[in-house]
């Protein structure tokens, strides 16, 4: 058994893991188990948290309110950079989430700084994707707002949207926090991030046709296709709304589609996120981390808190079979994967063509499960 | 040879055509061809007329302004009632453009009053389309913009579009102005009707996928697809920009692979304007009526200009050889295709895949061939 007594720490916005694990001075014992934990349609519907889903999380911390498992979100949704999301978790959930327990669908990119980090790629999606793309070290990154604003007359809807000026003062904000670059449309496009899901689908489809095929500058005539990235590969997500809203996924399939029709190569692009093994590599990493926190390097020996110690189970709690479950039944043992009909499922029984290893109503019943089976 | 003499009429936001021919006083001869233009590429690039396409059309009316040859805009533009258009392209063009004149992708649309008459149908894209739709007689009619107001949450991305508020005022104008349905969301919708180039992609398919796997009712399990129409299925059309632009066609190709993957049943839907032959056949329609009307009754003894009298060439003026040519090909004779160098189409020579009967740098050109070709 696990008794951690660290104190708990007041609620700040950008929440210092490291802070919380220094603080363990109690005899320890190291967790066998880690959990990821889906968000949307396990956790939250919409902003607002599932029934029971912010007490059940409790569980998994002490009574003082500090971690007492490794958990974390493996989450294919995204835009803001981690310690925004991790903040923002913390308040809709009422428990504490570091930073290191987000894992986004756009979080394994920080692996690829080292191949454009000084070259120009644009960032696509809701939110804030160029502040993140910049925060994980790409130096010259603009928003697919701030780039359109380079080409007169490269959507020809535009004046049917009033709302590009509130859009592109953000878009410039994140422009000045890299390096800015004079004249992006004078610049080749190495790469294009698929950081969140796309707002202006028609427009995004359209620039990203021109960039593609243009070998990185609209206007042009054919060249070699520039880097495509995707965060996710989602169809379908469950959202506020009953029935299941498009993905991004759903968006590579419009973009794909088109871009086969009227270019002469095929669309190359690399999907993150779940259900790529990548994803559930990230996060078994991540746990480790999160485990060894927990586990301080003094109590190892005396309670045989060894490194080596594999895990024995890794539980992906998720609602979306084609994500979630068959993602962890790739990735294999320890990997458990358990579907909730809180959101993407609903069905009796079990999905017949992405069957899990449990099915349960809800996190708080997967939850009860797994704290059960491993006797804590 | 054809001599007119009808007074100009002074210039009208509504041009009533009738007004124009009845005035008509003095010996004419019945014109033996017409001409069908398309707009986009061909006499305007975005909203400037294409150098000399003013100039060249003069060359259709009498020295003082009235019309001496028939011809019409062929379009698969649209969005906004043939009227309007007709008074904006008259602006544009500095010529007397009458309502008759304009055939626009949606035109047709007029055929299925009968069948929609009184059942709940949603009109999507730029512009007016809810306007369009009532203004040819359908009761029911709510625009995309007006309907999606009704359902909380079924756009997850609209708190990124600041611009929804001011759409919405135009389009619950053109509610009240048919007749108002109370619940449209527990009303099943009959049909979709994509009138112009939808704005905002992303939303409009998800809203499509809903209407048409529901069976009309958002938000409900599987039923019958409801009806779809396309006033187009342009892939790409020449605008402003450099390149080409993705048209009506990319974004059924973007619903339809979308909806095929998420439903059971392959999409249903018919596409009208060109290159359908249905568009073709209207245009002659609406040439042999312009001709009547240059030609009157009285006259048509003395001349020899009978009712019967087929026209011996109708051209297509256009500048995409997958729409314009195709079509007029397909349509065969009377029509003869001539291909501009405006707008899509840049090449030497002709095209390989659709070869016009000819291919000339501008419109200019292509009215000067076709006045010499007739003798007038």
């Amino acid at each position: 058994m696990f008794f951690g007594s660290i104190r708990r720490l007041s609620r700040r916005n950008h929440f210092d893991a490291s802070h919380l694990w220094r603080e363990i001075h109690q005899s320890v014992q190291r967790p066998s188990f880690g959990i990821a934990f889906d968000i949307d349609g396990v956790v939250l519907r919409g902003s607002s948290p599932i029934d029971g889903s912010s007490l059940a999380l409790k569980r998994l911390y002490a009574d003082d309110g500090t971690l007492k498992f490794p958990f974390l979100f493996l989450t294919n949704g995204g835009g803001i950079p981690e310690t925004k999301r991790a903040s923002e978790l913390s308040k809709l959930l009422d428990v504490e989430i570091s930073t290191l327990q987000v894992v986004q669908g756009h979080s394994p990119f920080k692996g690829l700084v080292s191949r454009f980090e000084n070259e120009l790629i644009v960032a696509i999606g809701k939110g804030e994707p160029a502040e993140v793309m910049s925060n994980y070290g790409f130096n010259n990154v603009i928003s697919m707002d701030e780039y359109v604003s380079f080409f007169e007359n490269i959507d020809p809807l535009s004046r049917y949207k009033t709302w590009a000026a509130g859009q592109n003062s953000k878009a410039r904000t994140s422009m000045k926090t890299s390096n800015p670059i004079d004249h992006p449309h004078r610049t080749r496009v190495k790469a294009a991030f698929i950081v969140s899901d796309p707002v202006d689908w028609g427009r995004d489809i359209q620039v990203l046709c021109d960039i593609l095929r243009s070998g990185g500058l609209p206007g042009e005539e054919n060249g070699f296709q520039p880097s495509l990235f995707f965060a996710a590969d989602d169809l379908e997500y469950q959202a506020a709304f009953p029935c299941k809203r498009l993905g991004m996924g759903a968006f590579r399939l419009a973009l794909e589609s088109i871009f086969n029709r009227i270019s002469h190569n095929p669309l190359q692009y690399t999907s993150f996120g779940k259900p790529n093994l990548v994803a559930f590599k990230s996060a078994e990493g991540v746990l480790e981390q999160l485990r060894s926190m927990i586990c301080k390097e003094s109590q190892k020996e005396k309670y045989g808190c060894r490194e080596v110690d594999a895990f024995n189970t890794l539980y992906m709690i998720g609602d979306n079979p084609s994500v979630d479950i068959i993602g962890a039944e790739k990735a294999g043992r320890p990997w458990f994967s358990i579907l909730t009909r809180t959101g993407v499922f609903r069905e009796e029984g079990n999905h017949s063509e992405f069957p899990a290893d449990l099915v349960v109503d809800s996190v708080v019943e997967a939850i009860d499960y797994i704290l059960k089976r491993e006797g804590v």
